[in-house]
Formats: C-alpha cells, sequence, structure tokens
C-alpha cells in the first residue's frame, strides 16, 4: 500500500470501507478501522471484537477501546501523527460520510490537512493474486453446482420464494457463509424486471425464469445467472433467448488484457442491435466481483479503462421486454495476458423445464 | 416531512439512505435517491427500476434517466431550484459520502448552499405508525415461531452453520423476505463472542448455544436472542444465565414513555453488577428496530434521550466470559404510555438440550 500512499500523495490513509479493511489486514467484523501510515499500521475496533481482532488482524497493531473506532483513530492520530510524520490524511471518499469527515475535523482541528482519496485500495484489490483465484474458482464452483438444485425446484404453480429457499438452504448445507447478494428468481412476466428479487409470485405454466444468484466462501462472492424457460417457448422467446447467448459469447471473445472494458460492452450491445433486441438492453454488461458482488471495473459503455491479467469480471448481457419477459446469461471470467478463462462452468443451452 | 426541513433549516432535503427513501416513498430498489421540497417530493432512478418505481413509488415524481440517480438529482436542481425556491440543500451527512458532496457541488457550483443534516428522517421513522407496528408484530411472531426449529437442530456434534440453515430454510419457507442480520449461532467457548456468526464450529457436547437471529417481512426487521445450553449446566452456568435473565426483565421493567434509554441501560447494568457480572456486559442494552436492524434509538450508557410511546427497541443484555462462555437474551419491546408491550412471546426459562 506504500505506493498507493504516494499515488494519493497523503502520508496516511484511514480505510474505513469493511471489505478494504479485511483485504488488508483480514478483519471480518463489521466495526473496526485501519490507519496506514509509510511505516505503521494500527487497527482500531471496540471489545466486541477483542478476541476476534486478535485472531484475525495480521500486519497491524490492534488497538481495542471504548469509544467508536473512529474516535479512537482520532484520539491515536493527535497522539502520535507529529511523531510519524504525517501532515495529510487522506480519506476515503467513496466511504467515508460527510458525518465521519465532520467528527474528525473536530477532534483534530488543524493538525492534519485531510485529502479525499479516491479507490486507493480498490485499484489493488481490482487485479487479484494466485490465492483471491483460488477462491474465487471455488465460490464460483459452489455456486454452479447449485444451479442443479434451481432446476430441481422450478415448477409451475411453485412460488418463486420457494425456489430461492431451496437454493439458499442447499448453499447453506453445502458450506457457503451466506449469499452474494438477495436471490432474484424472476419467472414470467417478472423476468422482464432486471433485478426481479424473488417474490411469492408462481411460476406461471410457460414462460422464461430468470435465476441470478451468488455465494460467499471465505469471504469471496460468486454470481451467475442462468434463464430457463417453462413449457414450450415461442420462436421468439427462443429468438430472445440464442440472441442473449450470442450476445454473452461475444462479449467473452472479446475480454482479454489490454482491451478496454467498453470495448467488451460494445461487442455484446453489438450483437443484440444486430438482432434487433438492442434497445431492451437496459444495463451495463458486467463489473469486477471479489470480496464485494460489485467492485471496479465496471464493464460498461465508454469505460476507457483497460482489462488487466488478474481481473475477474462478470459478463451479462440481458434483454428485457416490458409486460413480456427478460432473458439474462451471466458468467464470472478471469482476464488473462491473451484472453479470458471462463469461469462458471455451467452449460448455456437453452433448458426448458 | 415539511417540519423535519424546517427543523433541519433546509429549503430542501437529498435522501440518499435506502430505507429513509422506503420509508418516505415506498420505493424497496437498491439504487434511487428522493428529493423532497416544501411543495414537491421527485425520485430519482435509472431504467432499471422503472417498472418498479413506477408500481411502488407514492407520493413523488418519479424520474427514470441513464445517468446515476445523484446525477440526475443535479440536473434537476439546476433546472428547478431557482423556481421553487431551493436555496439551501440539505445532505444527509451520516448517509452521504464526501465523494457525493463532492459531486453535487461541482454540478451545482455556487448556485446552492449544502448543509450537512443529522437523522431528520430517522427522528420521524423513530416513532412507529399503527401500519408500522402491525408489521412489526407479524415480524416479530413469524421470528419467534422459527426458534422451535432451531430447538430442533441444536444438538452435539452439528456445525453451528447447519443450525443457521435449517432455521434459514424454514424462515424462506414461512414467508420471510431475508434474514435481518447475518445469523448468530454461538456454541460452547464460541458463545463467548458477542458477534458469533455460525461457523464450522461443532456444537459441544456440554456448553451454552447463544442464537441471535431476525427476518424481514413486508421490509420491517425482528430481532430476538436466545441462549440454551447442551447437557447439564454446572451451577455457575446456571447463575450466568438466571442473571442475564434477571438483568433483561429489569431493564424491561424500566421502559416506558418519558424515561431516559440510559436508565433502561443502567436498570440492565446495575443487575449484572449485583450479581458479580458487571464487567462481562461488553455492550450496549439495546437500539431501535424498524425497517433497519439497526436505528435510533440506542439504548446505551448515559444516554439521555427520552423513549416515546411508539418506539420499538431490543432489550439484550449479555454477559460473555473469555475462553468460557456466554449467555445474551433479547427481546423486541414497544414502547407504550404507561411502560411497554414485550412483543417476543417466546418463553425465557434456561432450555437444556
Amino acid at each position: 500500500m506504500r505506493s498507493a500512499l504516494q499515488r494519493g500523495r497523503v502520508d496516511a490513509l484511514l480505510v474505513t470501507h469493511l471489505p478494504n479493511i479485511r483485504y488488508l489486514c483480514g478483519f471480518t467484523g463489521s466495526a473496526g478501522i485501519l490507519l496506514i501510515t509509510e511505516s505503521k499500521s494500527v487497527f482500531f475496533t471496540d471489545g466486541r471484537y477483542k478476541e476476534q481482532a486478535a485472531t484475525e488482524v495480521q500486519g497491524a497493531q490492534v488497538v481495542i477501546g471504548k469509544k467508536s473506532a473512529l474516535a479512537q483513530s482520532a484520539e491515536w492520530l493527535r497522539a502520535n501523527a507529529k511523531q510519524l510524520g504525517v501532515k495529510v490524511l487522506g480519506l476515503e471518499a467513496e466511504h467515508s460520510t460527510i458525518a465521519e469527515k465532520g467528527q474528525l475535523r473536530t477532534a483534530l482541528g488543524s493538525s492534519l490537512r485531510f485529502k479525499d482519496t479516491y479507490g486507493l485500495v480498490e485499484r489493488a484489490r481490482m487485479i487479484k493474486d494466485e490465492e483471491e483465484i483460488a477462491c474465487l474458482r471455488e465460490a464460483v464452483q459452489l455456486g454452479s453446482s447449485l444451479f442443479e438444485v434451481v432446476l430441481k425446484a422450478i415448477r409451475p404453480g411453485r412460488k418463486e420464494v420457494e425456489v430461492a429457499a431451496e437454493l439458499e438452504y442447499a448453499a447453506r448445507r453445502a458450506g457457503a457463509e451466506g449469499m452474494s447478494f438477495e436471490t432474484i428468481v424472476a419467472s414470467g412476466p417478472r423476468s422482464a424486471l432486471p433485478h426481479g428479487r424473488a417474490s411469492e409470485a408462481e411460476i406461471p405454466k410457460n414462460g422464461f425464469v430468470v435465476c441470478d444468484f451468488g455465494i460467499i466462501l471465505a469471504g469471496y462472492c460468486s454470481d451467475m445467472t442462468r434463464t430457463v424457460h417453462v413449457g414450450a417457448p415461442s420462436s421468439d422467446a427462443r429468438h430472445m433467448y440464442e440472441s442473449v447467448r450470442d450476445s454473452q459469447e461475444a462479449a467473452v471473445e472479446r475480454v482479454g488484457s489490454g482491451v478496454s472494458a467498453g470495448e467488451v460492452d460494445r461487442a455484446a450491445r453489438q450483437l443484440l442491435t444486430n438482432k434487433g433486441l438492442g434497445k431492451y438492453f437496459s444495463h451495463s454488461t458486467g463489473h469486477g466481483v471479489g470480496l464485494e458482488i460489485h467492485e471496479p471495473p465496471r464493464v460498461a459503455r465508454a469505460q476507457s479503462e483497460a482489462l488487466e491479467a488478474g481481473m475477474v469480471i462478470t459478463i451479462e448481457p440481458g434483454v428485457y421486454i416490458p409486460q413480456t419477459g427478460g432473458v439474462r446469461i451471466e458468467d464470472m471470467v478471469l482476464v488473462t495476458e491473451d484472453g479470458c478463462q471462463v469461469l462458471t462452468p455451467t452449460r448455456k443451452e437453452l433448458v426448458v423445464i
């Protein structure tokens, strides 16, 4: 992180975003702050996490106090900043609230200058190391294995939430720490909602069912979407499905080190436009995945950022026709020097139930 | 909310916190911003939520755009602020990030003055209306009914996560939208961790098992904790359990409109101190519950805020002896004019498994 401090032109960084804290020092609890300086890192938390911090935190001194982690970090800085040569303190602008900055300003007065930083830790997190890739592979493997459970659970008349219940139960029993986001089971006309969380709606006799779900294993998230069809699909439905599958595969084809994220998005979008479905693709093509379900890079329109080997992203185009139905297909892929490796092993032919 | 705008001395408030948005206009999605002025409310979101916003949002104009909700709200303000007499714009200081404030400042220049606001919507949310209380009652009822599932699932040799899996499966099948926080099943020495999320650890032959869980129903959260004992409890274990139960009941006794939250905390703490266990009670006594699992008021040391009829809070003292074990007992209670009503119907005698 030293080069990150230099890049951000700060002498120290106050890390408040929990996934960043976990990445840097291993703490998995839900209250704590990590202070990084050139020579020293200090982790602050409260009494509830005393034992957990002692077990988990690596590479940082642990300070347990009665006040909030933020108040403790301010006190510590007041006592130690000068000695450590900390004059400019970086704050994570995208994660620290206005209130937190105000509290620090009150506590520290003019003794320190604050500087807003953007994505200093996230930039490091974008490129996964071998150990992280291994964790992601295992999470994806477990996630994909659950698609069989989903297939068995889907049948006309069943509630979407019942399908989600079967899936989540199987996930837990298979050792998942939890789901990486609220399970989406969107059937019939609801499949036209890109974010159709499993509801009390019953699966109809004929229509698409979009299943988008992920699990957490050793802190790392999986994310996949498959769309199945209940009853015999019309030729329009087949056209929709095959167009999305081709779009997804075209985007995967485009992925590689040095290719911009925007080019990958364009590949997906172009194919759907050619099939007359471009206007129904209402979201972006994908996003990074790791300790968080959504993290940089964004795979979206006009994103000039070049992909790099070691990034793990989703490729998930979709088509949503209001009141009618929708299709989305999503894999996780690892960017490599000469292309990519699709991590999600689940087949993509249209499954008819 | 008009009186809230006046209290905050702002002409308009930009609501960015999703539970506040849901409370005010009904939107349950995960991206959107609500702008409230004296005469008009406008909700901004993107294409993914077009149908959902049309169905859910009440009392506000819906604006769908291609940019982020924040960027859209800034554009709208630039075009309409003058006409509506908006000179001072309130930002939710505890929820808006430094980056969001910076983005608004860049987009709006000096045309508007920003003012940090604290808890304007949360203050309204603290007092639940009849409809909300009915929702909370139903959530608590469903949550409590699941304790039977937990009791059946707990046995020596079983993994904590398996107990959590049974519980969460039953919750989903019973119609819960999800769990209101990560399920805690902390057994044996792990019961000494106040936040011991269900782990791969096996339930020992003898020891406490702390079970802290909640579900979400119609957006409202339930929260309860019961501690059971596997195997015959020692007299020390019985003493611990009974002290926590007495402490919990003493705090409940103290609850009422006009009583300060700090007094309730003191009642719980005093009893444990009298039993020689005060130093092992390392957290606060409770918190508000509603659309969020933790919301104001805090029931903690020295909180001078007076409880009011219509607040729904938890009462959850605990005792945690490192390397040995812990006990916590938690109910949700509704503050009434002349005391309180315990919402959680589950019995509190020590269950031995």
